[in-house]
């Protein structure tokens, strides 16, 4: 493995290979050590469960951590345009801050959220990829604008370890939230569960559609698992499901346009996951959140709390899913860097900056 | 020991036996390892000593951290409320939060001071409680609205660090400050010294009492330990003191209004601890305070930088008073995490939401 | 060693020792280990390399980390000034803080910026000098109002890996840049390469000269190293230049008055290194800056991404020569610690909180 940016990037048996590990780990498997390996963490965006898990899957390997937090005057502001003219916030370029850390560390995780202006400069994941161009190490994606595949690797886990069957059934329900929040989760959920081999159906208002490349390459996963992808706003699309999975999200129509995002929303309010919605899945469904959720605004106390809901167990496989992957990229890792030698320097002075992902 | 919330909750002979370790700590004590184990630091609110030594005392122990901080963009903000309809600001709720952190390690350590708007509200201490019922593993009180046991575990250590009789008097001295501080550390101070045995003057101006319940719990304690609780706005209450403690803290009875909080101290700004001030107490008595500490305003500098002052050594049995609770807490942890296994979940699906402290 | 400060106060035979075990690191050589030691790292302002560099050195060392983020609530706002009345915004002094931090670990390493208000105020470098003189351990500067020591090391280590002659010729270019930025670099660029026996020309504009005592310094420094130091505004002063260090920086006499500092450099934007710029030096001259760097503001992309540009190696020496230091540090502490003892404090209390550095 050379990074983990889309978990559909991975062949199913890979996927199915980390998955395993992640469950003998979750059942007390010995993990392997790293000595003297060190893993990069650098969050542009909130997070409580991946910053705890990373950073516990971290000891857990014994490899050591450089952690960064922007925001709150930890680090620079980081430019990512190619030519920018750097005369405004941001002090730093991401060729230089991705090719320094690159240096200091293995492996790389970055956490950046979209900016939420322009949906065609989100839809490039600068800053993601900005760190895979420039680093020179394997990065993992911890949530870019586009995918969260760590969340991803540790749903199939989920599923798998609750045995819900390959060709089950898993309805991706939008709700309402006062924010116009990312794609990043349901775009990975779609993908991964169609690539399980799940039949899915996106179940969200109208003008709430996913973009159509990601649906597009749901299908086309579909197509070869055996599963199958389908949008509907009625909740007749609960009937006989096997996970329910909440999410809310922004319209891509309105995208970076708060009011009329508002607007659209103004009367969707009662998309919200109760019991009654509950009862027309199967009576041993699953109700899975990446987390965090807004209770009684996505999701109903009732739904959280009781038989149904998986989602402290979602969570924890974040943790096992992540070590498995870790273990993963750490054993991959060249003996030695590929970084130029001081010879090398002295003798032909060439550009090393940019190295393809 | 299963959690740390507040020091009156442990039997004086388990504090005599975490002191007692604590002092050997500091005389260089091999700590005990515990590899393998982790210890989450979560932070509503600024620190320097705690954040410090904890990180120190995790080190000392071998034992891998999480570390999270709110504030600067670093985690979601957290609601606690039951039943709460999550449409405001925050976006995750407590029973998650903590949930999810118990899955990710062996012992959780939290700080959050007061909001400051309802003084019922905060004697709840809704997130430290929130945290308590719903991690699944022993939590550490950091400083809560009510309680800073690890500041009272080690300022009994350095009463008994400095040979100060059991018997002793400890003056708690209220003293001038811009703001309304929490009442957390003259609260843990004065219950710890009661318990302790001491003969405990509450120097503090009218209008500026602590709880009811704080000082009636202080008097039972001074009743089983053989110490006295006494209130005083008068001066006289320093003579023969062993030990005067300054801290400044908010009116109760303005709580959560700052002009009225204001007015109320607007001719206090005498109340600072001087040499004149200490020279009632005996000759070798003791300063001490729990820091940070503004220097002219709550305390002269002639009496930080001379002979009385022990705000260092204070400080400094921080760290060994955490090893030693520590040490306490992850030797009592089972082998085996009780969390629910696969099997389990697969075969019964219940809620293991809510777990008791 | 007892501590870092400014590199000029090391003897140049110390500087070539530290500088050759850079390199050896560099080229994988094994890092000693200190078990049971810590070392802290205190920010007060932004940080990328110096963050990510020194938790990877102390990780190579199996030091422990003692962490602390200021800003972002992380901890309390410090106070420099003697004799201060604090009724303000800093709720600690340093005389507190270092005290209690040097308590807690071995060797603490500090980051304080300039405030920026007044130019005779950062010229004592109260942050660092308080953390030098009440701390009781060794202090590293991060990088102060006057001086970052790390950078100079790492970029003499640079240096010689480059074989750059001992007296080959270095041109520190000012440039231009939105913000008056600090002269802790070009200070210390400046006394480095003087102290390395360079001949070292100071490219800036009229108005933008380096303090008289640091050219002095400089000047004193070459003097002794067969070295030279000189200024000028004329881009002539490229010609067969070796090295080329771009660096932006403030007027020292506009400082603290951002509108006129923002008169005096408003006709200066093509003060911007440029291949024609480096055209001038030597075919295989070197183009260095300590980054963060603001592109095609301070440095064309041609020139960051040709091939003379050493920026990327440039940072990675920041871990060797780091490396080196700790070692060096480390290697030097006194078995037991200097406080005073249970005893020494309950027979004859004094005060030890002033240390001398």
């Amino acid at each position: 493995m050379n990074g983990f940016y889309h978990l559909g990037e991975l062949a199913t048996r890979d996927i199915d290979r980390l998955v395993s590990r992640a469950l003998s780990l979750r059942e007390r498997a010995k993990p392997i050590r790293f000595e003297g390996r060190a893993l990069g963490l650098l969050f542009f965006s909130p997070s409580l469960r991946t910053q705890a898990s990373f950073q516990r899957a971290a000891g857990l390997l014994g490899i050591d951590l450089v952690q960064l937090q922007a925001g709150g005057g930890g680090v620079w502001g980081i430019e990512c345009g190619d030519g920018a003219v750097m005369d405004g916030a941001n002090a730093e370029h991401v060729r230089e801050a991705a090719a320094v850390l690159g240096r200091f560390t293995d492996v790389l995780a970055v956490r950046a959220f979209p900016r939420g202006v322009s949906r065609a400069e989100d839809a490039g994941d600068p800053m993601l990829n900005g760190f895979r161009r420039f680093s020179g190490v394997p990065v993992i994606n911890m949530e870019s604008s586009k995918w969260h595949p760590c969340q991803a690797l540790a749903d199939w886990t989920t599923l798998d370890m609750l045995r819900v069957p390959r060709d089950g059934k898993l309805v991706l329900s939008w709700a309402w939230h006062p924010k116009a929040l990312p794609q990043a989760v349901p775009n990975s959920t779609l993908t991964m569960a169609a690539q399980r081999g799940m039949r899915v159906v996106v179940h969200r208002p109208r003008g709430f559609e996913l973009a159509r490349d990601v649906m597009d390459e749901a299908r086309a996963l579909a197509d070869n698992s055996g599963g199958s992808v389908a949008e509907s706003d009625d909740l007749a699309s609960f009937d006989g499901a096997h996970v329910v999975y909440a999410k809310s999200w922004g319209s891509l129509e309105h995208y970076g346009d708060a009011s009329a995002e508002a607007a659209a929303r103004a009367d969707l309010r009662h998309w919200c996951v109760t019991n009654a919605w509950m009862a027309r899945a199967r009576p041993d469904a699953h109700f899975m959140h990446c987390l965090p959720v807004r209770r009684n605004v996505v999701v109903a106390d009732e739904v959280l709390d009781g038989p149904h809901s998986r989602v402290i167990d979602q969570a924890e496989n974040r943790l096992h899913a992540q070590t498995a992957l870790l273990e993963a990229l750490f054993s991959c890792l060249p003996l030695e860097r590929s970084r130029p030698s001081t010879r090398a320097i002295q003798d032909a002075p060439t550009s090393a900056m940019e190295m393809q992902p």
